[in-house]
């Protein structure tokens, strides 16, 4: 996180410009600059305003302390990895002594923010509470446990379900409690259509009890058909999620094929109608909420922004404004990593006349503009060609540089890579097509030096280049995997894991075809955008994930084991417990599926997340422990495929849309107008497919000299563009999505909805 | 359809009113009732404007007409379920009679719309030409499959995939056409993602050849794991719809945990984010084509009323209008059943200021004023009153009344049904319970009777009372059912198909309980509203069932047969193939999943539809033919899975947003306010609860009796409401989903927008 680094470091650095005007004090700077700060990552923590504990704030959003805390959860969080039931066992002691590390700095965490936030506020907040609460706890846990474990007897080390806790509830995790807040809201909406489907449900279950009850069938495997009405209802929830479907219906409509048409429309009802309409009700809620939030957001930004401008006004004629050299300052400040020239060009922008300070409106989109990514392009030479200019531009030179800028050139390298693909496919034991490897290798390797002599290596290699770094490093990776496949194969020394990542990067280089695709490449770089979004479900799943499998662990531990069906132990093919004999579980050998360590427990909690089969494992544990047991997977079935999977399909609709119809449309904000006026700005067009440099004549900027001469030269040689279509946050995505809908209210917003945020609104993000 | 009969009729019905002014004939006012109905019924066929055509086509329109083309388009249909391999088999001479008496009835259909359209436009629309081809083509094959049948060859009978075109492809069908638009437009777009997700497929599957192709690993039925190309590659495309998950990855896993990430990795981008990718595409294209068209159908529609108001204005004062008389004449002629209470509500509406004409803006409202329901309520007394006012008067009477429509007596019936359900389920054979279920039984007809007292019944079945009809048809069907089973269990006779039927009504009464639950009649309510529309999927999946059914007994016509176990055959557990020893199919015991007859192939495609295990069924017939054979189940997953199942859930998406925020906000329409104006309205909350009446009181309607006496009456005693939350057609419920983005083009459209309507765009229709 580049960013993360700007709001820090403050507290150290005072520059003493001669261009400060008198009474402006530093720590009235810097309670301007956490304002602006926060609105630039959309902080919503109420602080003290006192000078101190605004030096307090600053160090707590210090990128250093947040990536300790981040530190100090994953390690609290893998420490389910070290302990019974393990995957690299490690002794009770040291487990728990790191546990207690956690808890430490959790505490000291939470100290700081108390130092930072008004009591009254702190002890308001259901976060800090829910963390305390949960490390008091896991201390009493872990006491009880030592205590038991001393005189032999086996705890359960139930507080471990709460660790994801402290994952949710620190303020960094906005995302995570945001999708949280999204799933509670569509909670009351859902409950009735999940009642009605229930009922329906109930209403099929009786049908089949009366059809199929009397009728002394047998399923496949022998077991009466459809005589209990519990049973029943279970299988029927299973046919909801469709995994037991044909199966479940064979041995009624082998009857009658009448019989069909209850399952057929069982199957419409339930599972076309009701899962659509769970999707519809969860898509509808997450775009209401998602929306309500984003607008409370905009809000309380420019709450900020203008809480920043009343510090630092003065009045010039008949309006307050920000004299230049204090806004410089504070954008130092809340920036310390900017470059002058794109400081330059943020003043520009924010005053247009030159007037020497900006006024309100312009102020307060301060935190937007700094949030929109600038690349500043050094027009430079290639080395080559200052190197030897003469060489470099003969006309032989000059031939082989528009070779390799063609489309043909393109091409012809997509038909090498499809013809590489089928070697790969063949068999690689025969020595010729061992040989056309190294071929394929050196012809790509011509490539990347080939397009190294046309284009400005720095360029590219920029920092915006994907697709280049994508290419050299796949290429790289696969010369050095092939030399490695074949010192190994040579020295008949097979290092198995090494042969895999060999395999894997020799074919990831097939990848580079997408780049040469204008189509693909669209829906690749969508899907790169909304990538880091994606993330935020993946935090969300890893804590529903988590919980689920700490209750796992503890409820289903050992009851199922695989054992190597190599070693001629009886019990390998009902996977170590007899109570599995005939089950479809021993059958479809889904031993290795179990409980038996984190890992094992992801792993089939993902499956259970893709659906197909889960029946099968349910019933196996339900088998080795008890029918009760089947309520843990339905739980694990609503929460995550019924709720989440559907929040995560929604969100996706949601932001392809977005993104899909950015990619069409041009978005052009106030920065990419100025450069365009400025006359610096390069093209994104002419970015694309390595015509990066050619195309940009290097004439003079038209950028006036009418400042001081310590300025002026900073935009000189410098070309702009506008990284706009990569997003930094989560946020940014999101106020993306419903920009056009803000606009109206957030540009233009009376006196009375900025004083309208009551206490509550202010402490939005802290009341969940 | 109620609505459809008021387009017909008009070509014999000629009311010589005197109020008729001279100079307006009957040509033109047939012309204009033609462009009125048009538009009402949002068709757009060219027609020409020779009096005789305009009879032709009035005749065209007819119900009778229409009713008779789908009969015989469902004749033809349906003779699958009698053609070789049949459900009930009948000869070939009959069957092919049959159909050739449907193909004359399509060419008489084609050669009225022939003369009904200008010659060019005929000959331009792909519709016509389609269904002239086809019948050609099925002539052709009917001779021929006749003479190789004279000479003793069977032959294939091809011609039988094409008769969905015929469903298609006449002018009735425009929603089926519509939804294959939608996909015809989805195409493009989906296309390149679909390449895209192919070319991860290939990636992800030479990766897996590399990976576990050397490892000599087996699969749980032993055979050799991802050793193939092609194998391993229908191995991930049958894991991407999940069918296969987890024994896919079993072998892998039980190597080393670590391969478990391939699989994981496989299926989050290809199961989740494609497959989301997917349904963003669909529906993305699917709003925006759909606004398209709905776009178009307005301006269509303003254009027709339009030409309408045309030929019948004439000039007042400084601006044109269509005289009262006239306006009458028209409104009966388009819809001849209108009540004249109603046509009176329409004229006022229509004649704000009864200046005794109907302006440009109000007469283009007509298409849509006539679209509206509404529903006359003649306030009653109740028949018991009149008969005897004293006892119904009573104070017992009355306390009764009372009681009934205390929502107490509501909760009360919903807890006796809770214990229906119960009893239900409990065993039936103890006596008891048996005589438990008359109990209820003689309940539910009491609170019928008790309802019936209360309100007047004729308004109790009013034609919108859905709720009580459901009610009242489920227990008189629930008492004969019972009755019937009494019979038949008294006489140890035993009807299967009876008893069934009893069964399923019984527990059918359950279904009362939603009725008393606002929030689940809401749901309920939304999804019988969108019901309709739903339809047109059903049109849409039965267009492609039909032509793979046809397809698939062609190819697979007994190479399955289910042969009852209990016969004691060899074959029976290998489904009569001996190449399905050993198969996952045969011991799924899945022989019934076969295209044997078109029901078993309905019902197997619609297994597949559902995804799970579809490739075992895949498998299986590939087995008994050819590996090729894969391709025909893997294209029907592509069409109906990923293209059709996606435009439907689109459409729920969509249609449940709209009618969901429909139920919420209220739509006000011109006639709503009108009704409200005239005092003559009932409030929808009065109707609901059965308080149907009572909160109506009988004061004066408040309606002037300005105009000449046989009008005024019409109105007297007459309540009226709007049936706005059901909607007429598919049409309707479309426009209504972008009313509030037509509105503000449609309102007030510019001369150029009208006159811009290309020749291409009136033909929008037929294009297709």
């Amino acid at each position: 996180m580049p960013g993360d680094s700007r709001a820090a470091g403050t507290h150290h650095s005072r520059p003493s410009s001669s261009e400060e005007p008198p009474g402006l004090e530093d720590q009235e700077l810097l309670l301007a600059a956490a304002y602006v700060s926060d609105a630039q990552y959309n902080r919503n923590v109420p602080f003290e305003t006192s000078p101190q504990a605004i030096r307090l704030y600053h160090f707590y959003n210090h990128w250093t302390m947040r990536a300790a805390t981040y530190f100090f959860i994953w390690v609290d969080l893998a420490l389910a990895l070290f302990e019974e039931p393990a995957v690299f066992p490690l002794p009770f002691l040291v487990t728990s002594i790191a546990e207690v590390l956690c808890l430490t700095a959790f505490f000291g965490r939470l100290v700081h923010f108390a130092k930072v936030t008004p009591q009254k506020v702190f002890w308001k907040d259901t976060k800090n509470i829910c963390v305390m609460v949960t490390i008091v706890l896991t201390l009493i846990d872990l006491v009880i446990y030592a205590s038991l474990e001393a005189v032999n007897i086996r705890g359960v080390r139930w507080s471990r379900a709460l660790r994801p806790v402290f994952l949710i509830n620190f303020p960094e995790s906005r995302q995570i409690r945001r999708a949280f807040r999204s799933i509670r809201n569509t909670l009351p909406d859902i409950l009735y259509v999940f009642l009605l489907f229930l009922f329906s449900m109930m209403i099929f279950s009786l049908m089949a009890l009366k059809l199929f009850g009397d009728r002394d069938l047998r399923t496949v495997e022998g077991s009466p058909y459809f005589t209990n009405i519990l049973d029943i209802a279970f299988e029927l929830y299973v046919l909801v999620t469709t995994a037991n479907s044909p199966d479940v219906m064979m041995p009624a409509y082998e009857l009658n094929w009448w019989y069909s048409l209850y399952f057929i429309a069982y199957v419409i009802i339930n599972t076309y109608i009701f899962m659509s309409v769970f999707l519809a009700v969860v898509y509808n809620n997450y775009r209401k909420h998602l929306k309500n939030e984003i607008h409370t957001l905009a809000y309380l930004k420019r709450h900020k922004m203008t809480e920043a401008f009343n510090i630092l006004k003065v009045k010039v004629g008949t309006e307050f404004v920000v004299k230049e050299a204090r806004w410089r300052r504070l954008v130092k400040v809340v920036a310390p990593g900017i470059s002058s020239s794109h400081l330059e060009l943020l003043l520009r922008i924010s005053d247009e006349g030159q007037t020497g300070h900006v006024d309100k409106m312009n102020f307060l989109r301060l935190a937007d503009l700094l949030n929109i990514r600038v690349v500043a392009i050094n027009i430079k030479k290639h080395p080559l060609e200052t190197w030897m200019p003469r060489v470099y531009q003969s006309s032989t030179s000059l031939l082989v540089q528009k070779m390799v800028q063609h489309r043909i050139f393109v091409w012809v390298y997509d038909v090498i890579i499809l013809i590489n693909a089928i070697f790969i496919a063949l068999d690689e034991k025969d020595s010729l097509i061992s040989y056309a490897e190294w071929l394929f290798l050196s012809l790509y390797i011509i490539e990347i030096l080939l397009k190294l002599y046309t284009y400005e290596p720095s360029a590219y290699f920029g920092r915006k280049q994907f697709w280049n770094w994508f290419d050299t490093l796949i290429i790289i990776a696969a010369l050095l995997a092939t030399v490695a496949n074949t010192t190994i194969q040579a020295r008949k020394y097979n290092s198995q894991q090494v042969l895999d990542i060999v395999l894997i990067l020799r074919i990831l280089r097939l990848l580079r075809v997408i780049v040469s695709i204008q189509r693909f490449r669209v829906i690749v770089t969508t899907l790169i955008n909304i990538g880091p979004t994606m993330l935020t479900f993946g935090g969300l799943v890893l804590v529903v994930y988590y919980a689920f499998a700490i209750i796992g662990m503890e409820a289903f531990h050992g009851k199922v084991h695989f054992l190597d069906p190599g070693s001629g132990s009886p019990d390998a093919a009902v996977c170590g417990n007899p109570a599995l004999k005939d089950s479809a579980f021993a059958r479809g050998r889904y031993c290795k599926n179990n409980f038996n360590n984190l890992a094992s427990s992801l792993i089939l909690l993902t499956e259970l997340t893709v659906v197909n089969q889960w029946h099968v494992l349910a019933d196996g544990f339900a088998l080795v422990t008890h029918q009760a047991a089947k309520l843990y997977f339905i739980g694990f079935h609503v929460v995550v495929v019924i709720l989440i999977v559907n929040i995560f399909i929604a969100f996706i609709l949601e932001a392809f849309f977005v993104a899909y119809s950015l990619e069409k449309s041009e978005v052009e904000t106030a920065i990419e107008k100025k450069i365009q006026e400025l006359g610096v700005g390069v093209q994104e067009e002419d970015m694309k497919d390595g015509g990066l440099i050619d195309n940009v004549d290097t004439k003079d900027s038209g950028f006036s000299a009418d400042e001081g001469g310590n300025k002026k030269q900073d935009l000189r040689g410098l070309y702009f563009r506008i990284a706009s279509k990569k997003y930094k946050t989560v946020d940014t995505l999101l106020q993306q999505m419903f920009e056009s809908e803000i606009a109206p209210e957030g540009k233009d917003p009376s006196l009375e909805e900025i004083l309208n945020f009551s206490p509550k609104k202010l402490n939005f993000d802290n009341s969940a």
